[in-house]
């Protein structure tokens, strides 16, 4: 997509993090630039328009950052899906594989009790374990998923493949 | 302050919630209606209007959702504070008590670097000693603290007495 501003020029590359051999896409330069900012919203404002949402769904935790913000662009309501033994009341909870070990996302239990479509944003797409979990998610707490879309997405990774069909899949920034 | 929108009814009281005796105020079915929320948003850019802000803080990871739906709402850029090891690149960092132990809060070295003013944004003040120690970050951090502001307070239990003087503290909801 071609924009007057350089969304990619804005995010920063780090190498060795978390762990070595890791290059880390870091987004909080472009958190942190009020147009790049405002870009990145409108564009996941158009792909709200495409596909109408009732509710935004963000992953822990900075895929509170880019939900929250895009909910309170588009005017709907957010629901945050958080790491085990954070949301108080009844929750649902799904376990998924990571690399090594697993672990466990959990959204309260009627929040999604209207059944509305819900689009799940998060900041990166790498490897779609926790996208896929989080739609398998949805699905149990009786949500209707509509599509997923991510700031950055680390395309030689194959997270776009794990994600269920047939719902579309954004990503505002795609590494090769 | 009185609104057309009920807030405080949009908050859900969960009793013995993160443990046995605690009475926590649930503020994700505010997050989840749509006017509640713009409501919230609202207000708090009023508080940007007074305060003149060139940045948002949060706090990992409620701040994020308060933090950066603000932001984009008054179009600033968004700095996040996180748990140690989270940020990548140079970071700095302030240990502090709680009331089991102690916790440590991190802000990238370089996100304050142009010394504007700062608000910090959370979703509640409870003892405050979460907010006081982002305060001192951000003054070590070299960025000039210009508040604070919160969905909700828990003002008898003394936060807001915690915080740095001079500068402004607003809660949208005080719980005596």
């Amino acid at each position: 997509m071609t924009t007057a501003i350089d969304l990619r020029g804005l995010v920063r590359e780090i190498p060795d993090f978390p762990k070595p051999g890791i290059l880390f896409r870091d987004l909080t330069p472009l958190m942190r630039d009020p147009d790049g900012w405002q870009e990145v919203i409108r564009q996941l404002g158009v792909l709200c328009d495409r596909l109408q949402p009732d509710l935004i769904v963000g992953i822990e935790s900075r895929g509170f950052i880019v939900g929250t913000a895009l909910a309170t662009a588009v005017r709907l309501g957010f629901v945050p899906v958080r790491k085990p033994g954070k949301l108080p009341g009844a929750v649902t909870g799904v376990d998924y594989e990571l690399e090594y070990g697993s672990d466990r996302l959990e959204i309260q239990s009627d929040a999604l009790a209207d059944g509305g479509r819900v689009l799940v944003v998060d900041d990166l797409l790498a490897t779609g374990g926790t996208a896929a979990a989080c739609a398998e998610l949805i699905t149990a707490a009786g949500g209707n998923l509509c599509g997923f879309g991510f700031v950055a997405e680390l395309a030689a990774l194959g997270g776009r493949r794990r994600l269920p069909e047939p719902h579309p899949v954004e990503s505002l920034i795609i590494y090769g």
